[in-house]
Parts: C-alpha cells; sequence; structure tokens
C-alpha cells in the first residue's frame, strides 16, 4: 500500500536516525528541537498525500517528541485521548514506514489501535476516555497486573474540549480519590494565537531543577503574573486568559490533582524541564497544563477557521485541497436545509448538538436562528436530557448526533425520553459504515438499540427525498420520540422535492413488483437492491422491492402481503442484528407465518468490526453490495448461479 | 388501593388544611414549620405502611415546604433529581390520599412521573438528570414554549452524589455558559451531623432583606467564617467541611452559577429568606448550597447506618422492618459470594461498582479485598472504561451494574471494550422486571444491546447455582468480553456447588426431553417453564426442555437439533425484542429451517413500559408466566384450550 516515494518529500537527516523513541534518549534539547521540525515537516508530507486531521498532530509535534524522550514508552502508557492528534506520535514508534497509508484500506488507522502498535496501548476515537483508561493502567501496576511490556507510568494527554466532557470529569474526580501517580497533559489549543509564554517557562525552568516539588507548584501559579500580554491581543483578551488560567488549575486542584501550568507547548526548553521534573518527582496525580497552537508551522492550516482539523489530499506549498467531483449534496446539507425550511415555518423547531456543528450541517441552521441552535460541548448525555427538557417545555427539540455518538446518551434516551415519551427528535447522521474513519465511527447499533424501545418511531432514508420528507414527519410528529437515520457522504442524485411532506407513520412505499423474491430494503441499500434487481432481470427473475421506511411501528400489512405473495422474502439494512431485521422476523414468527414455511433471510451487519476503507468496499466485506443481494437472492431461491461473487 | 385510616395515625392539623401549594402562600413561617413537622409524620407514616424510600424525604422536609411556599408550582418547574425524596412533595401536591399505595400496584410511584401529577413536570429515577432537564425547560420559556401550565422557573433539587456525576457536570457547564435564570438547589447530606449553621443563617436572612443581590454572594462567602466549630465533632472535621464549602462555592462559580451558602436545610426561616431572596432578584443560573440530614427526625432513621435510605414497612414506634421470609439466598449475595471465591484463587480479579456497593454486594467483596475493590461513584462512563484500562493493564476486571445504569456506559462499552476485544466482565444485576422500583430500573435492553457487539460472550443465570458457574466462567474467560445477568430478588432453591466450573463458551444444556415442542430459555424463566411444562404434561404434552445459558454466541447444533426434532420451537427470555430470540431466528433463517417450515415463536417483554408491581405481576403484564407459557405452547401446537387465561 506505501506510495512510492516522491521527489519533493521533506529533508529530514536526523528523524531518519530515529527507529523508536529509545533513539530520542540521548539527544540535546537543541537535537530534539530539530527532530520537531522535521517530524513536523515529514507529518505535513505525509497528510499532503493520505488527507486526514493535520491540525491536532501539528499542534502536538513537540509535545510527542518531548514525551518520548523523557517517558519510557511503551512501558509507560501514552494514550492520546481521540488520537487524531497521534500520526506525529506513530511516525516516532516504528510506523513511519506505513504513515503514508493512512486511513487507507490495510493502511495505518487513522486512530491509535491496540493491534496496531505495542506504542498505543489503549485505542481511542471517540472523547474522553483516556483519564479512566489511564487510571486503569494505574491500579493495574499498582496492584500487579502483569502484562507485556511491564507497567510504568500512565501518561493521558487530552485536549481541552475532551476534558469538558461529563466523563473526563468523572475519571478526574476518581483519579484524584486514588491519590496514585500518573500524569495527564491537558492540551489547551483553545486559544488561536498561542501566548508567548517564553519569559514564564524559563522562569518554570530554572525553578524546576532547584526547588521541590511542592514549591514548584506555587511557583508555577505566581508565574502567571510574569506572562506579558500576548503581542497580538489587547488586555482584555490577556485578562480573560489569565483568569482561564488561573481558574483552570483551583479547579484541577479541587479535583485531586497537583496542577502546573501554563507551558508553551511548542518551547521544547520548557516541556523538557517540566515533564524530567515530574517524572523524576510526582507521587501522585498531576495535571500540566500545556498550550498549543493547533495547525502549528503550516501557514495555510494556521490560517484555516479550524486550523487544519481534518483535510483532503493537497498540495504542499498552496494547501489547495484535492476536491472529488460531486454529483449530488450530502445528506448532511439535504438534512440542514430541510431543518431550516421545517424551522421557517415553526418556530418552536430548535437544534441540538454536541460539538459537531459542522459535521452535523447545524452550523447552517445557527446561521439562520442563532437563538435556536445549542452546542452543549462534548456532552451526549446531558445533550439527550436537555432535550427532554425543551420537549417538556413546549419546543420541538431536533437532537442532532452521528450514530456512533448517541450511544454515549442512550440511558438519556430510554430513561428521559422514551420512558417520558417526550416528543424529542433524533437526526442520526454517519448511519452504517462510515470509510475511512474506520470501525470505531461505524453507526451500526441504533436500529437496534431504539427499535426496542416502546412508544419509539424509527425510520431510515432510502434517499436524500426521502430525508427531506422524515424531517417534515419528525417536525409533525409530537406523540412521543421519533429518529429518523440517514448515511455518511453524498446522496443518489434523485429529484429533489420542493418541500417535504410528512409520511404516514408506519407506512412502506412499493418500488418494483416482481415475482418470486420480495426485498424489503430499510436506508440506503436500496439503491444496491436496484443495482442488484436488473442484474437479476437479466437473468429472468424480477424481484418485488419495497422501501421499508420504518423500522418501528412496522407496515404489518406491507410485509405480510410481501411473505403471502412471494417464495422468498429478503430484508437488508444497513445496521447490526436485532434492529429492522429481527422485528420482521418477529413479526412473521408472530402471525404464524413460518409455520408454513417461507424463504426468510436477513441481510445485516455482520458480527466483525470493520477495518477503514471506502465505504463501498467497507460493505462490499460486510456482503451488503449490489453483487452479495443477487447472490443472496439465487442462493435463497436455490438458482445455479454463474459467476456470481461470493460462496 | 388506600388503605383504611389507622387509629395510629399521626395527628395532622395544619396540614390537613393543604390541598394545594397555594394553600401556604398566607402561612407564617411559625405556621410552615408547623406544616414540616406535621409532613414528616406523616411521611413517616405512610412509608412504615409501605415501605420505600424513607431517609431521603425526611431530610428535604422543610426544603419541600420552602420551595413550594415560595416558589409558583406547578408554573415553576419543580425537579427532584432521582426522586427518592419526593414522598413528602407528592403528599403536599393533591396526592396525600394515596401516599400509602406508593410503589404498590396501580398505587403512586416511588419516583416523580409526568403522568401522575403536573407538580412532576421531569420523572427521574436515574441520577443527574435534574439540572439537564431545568435547562431545557429554562430555555424553552425563553423561545416562547407553551405548554399547559405556561412556563415560569425551573428548579433542580441535586443531591451531592448526584452531583458528582459526569452528567451534572456537563449540564452546570452549559447552563453556565447560557447564562439564564434558573435554580439548582445542592442537597448536601453527605455529612451525617448537620452543622449548627444558625449564627450563618440568621447572619444571611439580614443580609438577605437589605443588601443587593450581588453583594449577598460576597455575604454569604464570607459568612463561612461565622461558622461555630460543630459541637459533636472535632476540629479536623470541622476545618475540612469548611474548606469543601469554600471550594464548592469556588467550583460552581467558575461553572458559571453563583453561588450562596451553605443554608441549614432544617431552619426554616433561613430557607424561606434564602429562597425568596434569589426568587425576587436572581438573573442567572444560581447554585444554592443547603445543608441536611437524611434520615431527620425520626432515630431509627438517623440511627441506620444508610440513614433510612430504602426500607422494607416497618412499626413506627421501634422502626423495626417487617422481613418476609427467605428460603433462598438472592441472586446478589451468591453473585458475591461467588466472586470472594474467584478472588481467594485470582488475585488478579478486581471488581468495580458506580456507588452501589450494598446493592451489587460488592461490600462483601470490599471487606476481603478492599484494595481489589473500586466504588468510581456515580460514573458508569468512567467506569467502564476504567474496567477497560484495568484489563488492558493485566487485570481481570468485573464491572458490576444494575442492568439498566449499564445503559449509560453504553459507547464505552462498544468503543473502549468490544472493539478493543479486552476481557472486561460484566456482572449484570437487577436483570428483566424489577417490582416497586418500575419501569425506569427495568433491565430489558442488556441482551439487545450487548449481544449484538462483535466479539462478546453474554450469559444469563437460570438459577442460583448456574450464577455461581458463570462467574466461574467470566474468570477464565481471557479472550475478549464476557456478560452474565441475573435477576433481582431470590433464587429458586437449588442445591449449590461447592465452587464454581467454568462452562463451555457457546453450550446449553438440555433439561429434559419430550415431544412436538421444545422450550428453549435464556435466564430464569426457567422455572415458570418448567412448572408450565408440568401442566403441559398433565394434558399430555410433554415438551422438551433447554438451558440456552448463551445468547452469544449461539449453540447452533443444539438449536438446529431442537428445530429438527420438533414441530415447534419456543424461545423465552427477561428482555426485549431484539435479543436471545432475534438471534435465534437468524440464525433459523440463514440455515434455510423456516424455508420449509417450523412453528417458531420468540417469547420477550411485550412493547410497553410496565408500572410497579410485585416482579411475578409485572411478569404476568408481560404474558410470560407458566400460564402464558402453556398457553403460547398449546395456541402454538394448534391445541384447544379450556380454561386457559389469555386469549
Amino acid at each position: 500500500m506505501t506510495m512510492p516515494p516522491s521527489a519533493d518529500r521533506p529533508n529530514t537527516p536526523l528523524l531518519d536516525t530515529i527507529a523508536s523513541p529509545a533513539d530520542l534518549k540521548g539527544l540535546s534539547n537543541r537535537q530534539l528541537r530539530q527532530i520537531a521540525d522535521e517530524l513536523r515537516q515529514e507529518t505535513i508530507s505525509a497528510v499532503s498525500e493520505t488527507g486526514g486531521h493535520l491540525g491536532a498532530g501539528l499542534g502536538v509535534v513537540e509535545l510527542t517528541v518531548a514525551l518520548h524522550a523523557v517517558f519510557d514508552t511503551p512501558r509507560d502508557r501514552l494514550i492520546w485521548d481521540v488520537s487524531h492528534q497521534s500520526y506525529p506520535h506513530k511516525i516516532l514508534t516504528g510506523r513511519r514506514d506505513r504513515i503514508r497509508t493512512l486511513r487507507m484500506k490495510d493502511g495505518l488507522s487513522g486512530f491509535t489501535k491496540r493491534s496496531e502498535s505495542a506504542y498505543d496501548p489503549f485505542g481511542a476515537a471517540h472523547s474522553s476516555t483516556s483519564i479512566s483508561a489511564a487510571l486503569g493502567f494505574t491500579m493495574a501496576r499498582d496492584l500487579g497486573g502483569a502484562p507485556d511490556p511491564a507497567l510504568g507510568d500512565a501518561i493521558a494527554v487530552i485536549g481541552d474540549g475532551s476534558m469538558s466532557a461529563g466523563m473526563a470529569f468523572e475519571a478526574m474526580n476518581n483519579a484524584g480519590h486514588l491519590k496514585k501517580r500518573m500524569f495527564v497533559i491537558l492540551n489547551d489549543n483553545e486559544m488561536s494565537i498561542a501566548p508567548p509564554t517564553g519569559a514564564l517557562s524559563s522562569y518554570l525552568s530554572r525553578l524546576y531543577t532547584e526547588a521541590p516539588f511542592h514549591d514548584l507548584k506555587a511557583a508555577a501559579k505566581s508565574a502567571v503574573g510574569f506572562l506579558p500580554p500576548p503581542f497580538q491581543e489587547g488586555a482584555k483578551r490577556a485578562k480573560h486568559m489569565l483568569k482561564h488560567m488561573a481558574m483552570g488549575g483551583t479547579l484541577f486542584e479541587e479535583l485531586g490533582f497537583s496542577y502546573l501550568g501554563p507551558i508553551d507547548g511548542h518551547d521544547m526548553e520548557a516541556l523538557m524541564s517540566v515533564l524530567r521534573t515530574v517524572h523524576a518527582r510526582a507521587t501522585g496525580p498531576m495535571l500540566i497544563h500545556v498550550i498549543t497552537k493547533k495547525g502549528k508551522g503550516y501557514a495555510p492550516a494556521e490560517g484555516a477557521a479550524d486550523r487544519g482539523h481534518a483535510t483532503a489530499k493537497f498540495d504542499m506549498v498552496t494547501g489547495k485541497q484535492a476536491k472529488a467531483p460531486s454529483n449530488a449534496p450530502s445528506y448532511t446539507k439535504v438534512f440542514a436545509n430541510a431543518l431550516i425550511d421545517e424551522g421557517l415555518r415553526d418556530d418552536k423547531i430548535v437544534a441540538v448538538t454536541a460539538a459537531m456543528p459542522d459535521g452535523t450541517g447545524l452550523n447552517l441552521f445557527a446561521e439562520r436562528f442563532p437563538k435556536r441552535c445549542f452546542d452543549v460541548g462534548i456532552a451526549e448525555q446531558h445533550g439527550v436530557t436537555f432535550c427532554a427538557g425543551l420537549a417538556a417545555g413546549g419546543m420541538k427539540p431536533f437532537c442532532t448526533l452521528y450514530s456512533t455518538f448517541l450511544q454515549r446518551g442512550y440511558d438519556q434516551v430510554v430513561h428521559d425520553v422514551a420512558i417520558q415519551r417526550l416528543p424529542v427528535r433524533f437526526a442520526i447522521d454517519r448511519a452504517g459504515l462510515v470509510g475511512a474513519d474506520g470501525a470505531t465511527h461505524a453507526g451500526s447499533f441504533d436500529v437496534a438499540f431504539l427499535a426496542n424501545l416502546p412508544g419509539f418511531v424509527v425510520m431510515a432514508a432510502a434517499d436524500e427525498a426521502e430525508l427531506v420528507h422524515m424531517v417534515a414527519t419528525a417536525a409533525a410528529h409530537d406523540d412521543g420520540p421519533i429518529a429518523f437515520r440517514f448515511p455518511r457522504g453524498e446522496g443518489v442524485g434523485v429529484d429533489m422535492p420542493e418541500r417535504g411532506t410528512p409520511l404516514e407513520i408506519g407506512k412502506g412505499r412499493m418500488i418494483q413488483t416482481g415475482a418470486r423474491v420480495a426485498i424489503l430494503s430499510f436506508g440506503t441499500r436500496l439503491a444496491e437492491v436496484m443495482e442488484a434487481s436488473e442484474a437479476l432481470t437479466a437473468r429472468g427473475i424480477t424481484p418485488t422491492v419495497a422501501d421499508a421506511r420504518f423500522a418501528k411501528p412496522l407496515d404489518r400489512d406491507l410485509i405480510l402481503q410481501l411473505a403471502r405473495d412471494h417464495e422468498a422474502l429478503i430484508t437488508i439494512e444497513e445496521g447490526a442484528i436485532g434492529g429492522f431485521g429481527s422485528h420482521v422476523a418477529q413479526l412473521l414468527a408472530d402471525e404464524g407465518v413460518f409455520d408454513h414455511g417461507l424463504k426468510f433471510r436477513s441481510m445485516v451487519l455482520p458480527d466483525v468490526f470493520i477495518d477503514q476503507s471506502s465505504p463501498a468496499d467497507m460493505y462490499a466485506t460486510a456482503g451488503m453490495n449490489a453483487a452479495d443481494i443477487e447472490h443472496k437472492v439465487l442462493s435463497t431461491l436455490g438458482v445455479a448461479q454463474m459467476g456470481a461473487k461470493r460462496a
């Protein structure tokens, strides 16, 4: 998979000598500084070829080098929260030769992954898990847990956004209580302009080498006063920054951590001094507050509004991103426009996102209705119950989350929404397999975990026009909770309705009438079903095709009719077992349809976590593309197959 | 359902005049004090007849009266977190005539419930949801939400334990950002001895009536210095208490709240002064820190270690609780002893509970292995990932939760445990319907939401001996996550093995061989199946009975054999659709068993949330008792039924 070396690869003479973090041990701070510079260039170069998360990695280049130089990885467990920022870490830890396969099929994961390297002791992708994991390693060490390699210190590196999630608070609270030696690096890049902390860092590093640890803390605190006002910012920003920093420390100390900071995360001298000191002296939980600049050192990233958060392949010189030609709008954009449309007609409609305004399209809704859009932060538990409160207060909330993140608010969906039968609308983006983000971001389980909740309505859009109607259906539905799911990526290019029309709850639609076999699709596999149908028709078997629209309530009449009129009935959905197909099977069983025989098959996501690739390729792995559907029909009917793809 | 009035009911002349909170409005503080005293006696009297949660309600009697006297409920939305403490609130809000039906079938819920009263604007049972809901009502008010009654202020009353959960932190963080007028009452009863805050409260109440609001805050803070040392406690406790209070305020202020406190929650004058002042003047989010004593005013509760947290019916004079005669140990106790047994043999075994050491039996494990048992607080998200970290560190963690609370850590189960295939053992107590705690505590969904996760092993114990073997199975299973579920209550009284023996993964067991129909049971419905089997045998139909033991992996050979050898196959489980029966149906479909006909039925929990009653009665409602199973067999086989219970 590795790309051929390019002529314009950066010149990295010192980095070329580093095979593993052990090679960093003898180097001077000046040499480490050079390593960091070269690592930054290598990271930019790699991501220009692969696309991926650039800004986060560039912000922690110096921190990555310093952590590996001071700590004894992989014995010491270094855990990157979310791990978008782990590309430089991967380059330093024996994966440089594969770094240009990032996020590709059979390539390196875009996240840390235990199966990929001993230097990834705990995989990540969803936020705010690192402190809990680090505490687990810490207690395991103290209780004699004996994995290979033996256990040293645990270090969690967590961003200021991730730190705001409740889970991180719970972990800090527990770690502060248990009082064991462990390290949390708060990677604070919220401030777009990094403070010029040269005076601070030199002040601190002098103190670090001399003062006992207890005094260091006080020194670090009082050193805040040494900060000059940021050179590009006014006094107000400086004041806010100082207040924020001082308060941050207090808060963490209340939770039982020793606090040290803020440190300039791009100052290698400062980082090395502080990390060497805490490594030598810390006895309890320690929070080190590091200020970094997302996208640091690459002008196109630093200049972007999102600091180069995620990018397609790009030209290294200009930063210009390659864009695939697009024929249809993305589902996300269709959803956002449809919601704005409903919002114009009904001022009770409000929208809630958990730190994903861009990813969910709610940034567009927020532009139009700034007071009716809420970004609650990385806080799905709160976000769901906040929506329940809004609904109980007479509003029409759209709780807009990726399928995979809705898992974080599941109890709130059950306890606060479903049991109370409150009309919260769940707009579930990234349903099904999602491509380069791989298994951690797959939206595989929502149909199963929502459709068994009493009173829920669960829909899936078959195409982008259906999505518009489902937004309208959700807006109009005021009798309990309703959810609709749609995938990542572009629509199929169907004609779009001028406006959405509410669907009849629990009614599917016939797509085409055929014979012998009926295929009942739930979601966007419908396009693959139609492609399979063409191939089958060419073989003389034209299937009946229907779009279920609803996993709950089921269209009982439609399903029983399909069962009655066909030799075989096949369901298909972009989800795991326990969802749509299981509900159909239960209905058929209860109605006695199986008593007399029906060739029933339910095509669901297979019982494996599927690694990153293109969505189409992932669905090939799952056995759910047109060729697989064709094969399933033929094998179910017992028709001899020639040239079928799979046994 | 109301009990006949008892001769020894307390004398409550003033309370008898209160039909609704409106009747409190004209009363003097002295009269409100009397109302509180009478309300306390009425609460004790009611719970002595019904059993239930006593200590929490007794701690907030004065607070309940004061809140209803100052705020305009139900227009102002008063939200009790968890709502164990809501019994006095129920008595004051038009439900006194039914208070002696608490937690009984068709009686009042033990929790607040929207369907029960307009004075319960948001139901609760799981902790830490109240601030999110209150913020939802607050934003709905400001955006013109128009439910009936119209929206006033939102007030969340939350305990110090609930405040420690991440979800509460997320909500505070969001509320502090949105800066709207709302109220959080922190009901702090962690200190078993309430501080004598008379000097403080009189100091504060003088200030409240004179000073502008801004100054009040400062006054409240400096007033901490007025606190005399607690008369029954040493200087150290006092110092800790003061430090805790001062820091609490700081922490909440960092989150954007104005902080006021601490207030003596049993001093009606102080409460009324403070609440009247904040009601008149607050413009943003306000936290009022109230110190209360759980079990206050009832000596047997105050003297108990848990402050009368939950109780059976009891004698009002002695406090002695009625105990139902017990024939078998509880599943919880069996689990705890089995885990201790495994812990003695393997020092890598550790256990984690989320604030439920007694409920889960881990208090017994902690007594034996204090260093190997972790109570992480109300923090299921962290708790699950902490276990993942422990497992990655070479330990064998048992993550011990009620089924309903495991829902809180679902994403962590998927993302940190399942995807990484870490050997975390999930001991799932309170599986299935749970009785008096009703729908909010039902463990209905765990099989569905776990069994579709790749790599998971999912077991259910059919009886208490099986539970012992499943603990041993989990301890021995080191290849990925494993879960076992068991119900609330007592076992069936089977002979107990001397020690557990690991079961073969994915293998069920035959219980009896019959003909025509096979019943495949997953979990403790097995006893009901055997009872049904006796009745059926008397009718000349002896069913084959098997215990599946595993929902994942399925015992393929057993299931296909049962299908092959019988006219009908019926599965039964204490869970909702999407779980065991759905997996069996998928297997039968994939194997083509339905092609040629099989009378397959899957008995699952019905598609409704079932209100509190005895577990047996709830299962009758669910249609899953012996008579229902008998009926299902007969109707499936098409045998004419005489005297069958259900159509």
